[in-house]
């Protein structure tokens, strides 16, 4: 049974928020497994906690239970979720936080939590992270079934996920994140660099562009770019990333995201 | 027996203070369960870790021992205490950190911790969390009698709590924290603002004066307020709190910890 | 046998690299229990990485195995390796990262890591912390021999650690770290001092001098100094620190890392 919960938040890791969850958790279930993701989502960024669950999710034991919070509607009508794919629970609320998961799924059944059982003894309006989520996700971790807590529905909110759009031997996208270092990452995959490829071709001279400027060929790992000259590369989630070898790249070539980012294949076939 | 220890600190989480403390824990007992509450005080802030662990400690399981350290005076003649109250035990400098905690409890016993057989091989002045609270609370965990560390005392430390001061069919009270939202968290409760409804009378206008401005009402829900319109609001935590919904209040507004906040009732009884 | 794996990065919390590796390692060994030295090593800098770690790793229970990640030249030539102490496991990047582990070592075995079966199913050459380190760590938890993951090696990097001069009754070293309060780590421990004080003397005045200013005498603790007053102590973990009371020195006293600091000792033999 699954025991492992992981978190996603933009409750940083200041106050008591995450804490709380956590407490609520164990009160439940003392021996539930509890894993970060992160706390440090821009606050109310829905797009961005989208993007991070997203990162990590698959890499944990089948079974696991995702909560993820960040919710700026909470406590008016956006609805409570659980997301059943063919391997995981997704628990939080309804605006869309989910929206990658639902494309990645391959089977994918969401109930509205109505279940006030579940919840916290007086559940208030202003943290269901603590009243409502966290004790769900601990029921999850009990073999309390997803049903249970609410009829399945069917009209969950999806963020509109922008994706790559082909034109000729290029795809346009753009910038979805900059981690950490400064790397930026597009919505440009290695599937799509694939499809660029006409059949029976090889992949010829690749390149991208970005902001007017043209970075030549792909790198295979970072220490491959001089220092100080911006590269391109299919980072550690099969996205097409932009960076500066040992440098900020978000700073360093003053790009945000947003920004639109070509990328261009001249076939050799 | 409780095997769950939380930790609250300022030592941030970019030095190896906090890890050395996990590891001593661990070392002591392997299956000591530790739950993070926060790093990031503000450095020597007693006030805001009190304040923080106020909110967190009544989550956790009963049983579970709140290790806490916020300690200017490390190494001077302050004392390390153990609180033990009807549900918890809590471990630190007995330099008012638990305060808040001495408010709640029911049931209140302090012990000055002396019993050097307890804490790491060679203690130095200036780690107690390594080398004094962190075995203290380890060895909590496996059973040892809060009286073997040392002696009971009723003289222990305790802040200048400011409280509420009623006028009239007003409260004022202040500013005593800033979430990482942005949003004012003030020492007026919903006690506080039920104490202003005389007998038989209903909740009737409600208005929040802070820095001159005057806000209506109390809003249910953070998303009922217009963005950038600034709300009030009784939190999760039961605290009135001042918001700018989807924004932060503490820079948009330009309000710091401390400033006088006022409610009024004009009651309809 | 050893169940616990430490984790220092430079990957920052704001992203999912951490969660990942925490996933990996738990899709390997669910019993894993995983602790968090630090993620916040400023991206890139191998110097900190090493300090951090070595300010941490010999709190944690014997038989721990600390993975770490400070990784530029991730997917070129550099070598995946486990070091192998009297007490604990390390599994890292060949570029220094243990540098001072080798130096506080007993017995050290140190092996160049390339039994692929333990990677995970399609390493990428930009993520190792997930691919190949987390994987081989959750393996050395089952109870794999160091052996079977590669030949041992004897040509590993040692970064160039500095160490401090003797001359006459003064030692020369360096700022080598600056905590989170602000507090400037030298490399002169107290066996530096010691070694000073001649045979059968006492220590006498003992002064430091940073950047034209003099210190008078160590303190033994930081509540010892007068606020705002710079002091000198031997910190937690034997080390000359310089602080100033309830501030920030690094900043107060506009002193970075690298800074020469003297020690004297005018014994009174």
């Amino acid at each position: 049974m699954a025991n492992l919960i992981t978190l996603t938040t933009d409750y940083g890791t200041r106050d008591s928020f995450v804490a709380s969850m956590k407490g609520i958790i164990l009160k439940s279930n003392p021996h539930a497994q509890i894993v970060d993701i992160t706390h440090e989502i821009a606050p109310q960024d829905i797009w961005e906690a989208a993007f991070t669950l997203r990162s990590a999710y698959s890499q944990f034991p089948k079974g696991a239970i995702h909560l993820a919070v960040v919710d700026p509607g909470v406590g008016s009508g956006r609805r409570p979720i659980i997301a059943v794919t063919e391997s995981y629970y997704f628990v939080g609320p309804d605006n869309g936080l989910f929206s990658l998961i639902y494309r990645d799924a391959e089977r994918l059944r969401v109930h509205h939590i109505t279940a006030g059982h579940y919840f916290t003894a007086s559940p208030g309006p202003t943290f269901h992270g603590r009243d409502i989520f966290a004790p769900v996700a601990a029921s999850l971790t009990k073999g309390i079934p997803s049903g249970n807590f609410g009829d399945e529905i069917t009209d969950f909110v999806k963020l509109n996920v922008p994706t790559p759009k082909r034109a000729g031997n290029s795809i346009d996208g753009h910038v979805i994140h900059a981690d950490r270092f400064g790397n930026l990452i597009t919505n440009i995959t290695y599937r799509d660099l694939q499809s660029l490829i006409p059949d029976g071709g090889q992949m010829g001279q690749v390149s991208v562009t970005v902001t007017g400027k043209e970075i030549k060929g792909l790198k295979k790992f970072y220490a491959e770019a001089a220092p100080g000259d911006p590269g391109a590369i299919i980072n550690s989630s099969g996205h097409l990333e932009i960076f500066l070898f040992r440098q900020n790249a978000r700073t360093g070539l003053a790009i945000k995201r947003g920004e639109v980012v070509r990328l261009t294949v001249e076939s050799s076939a």
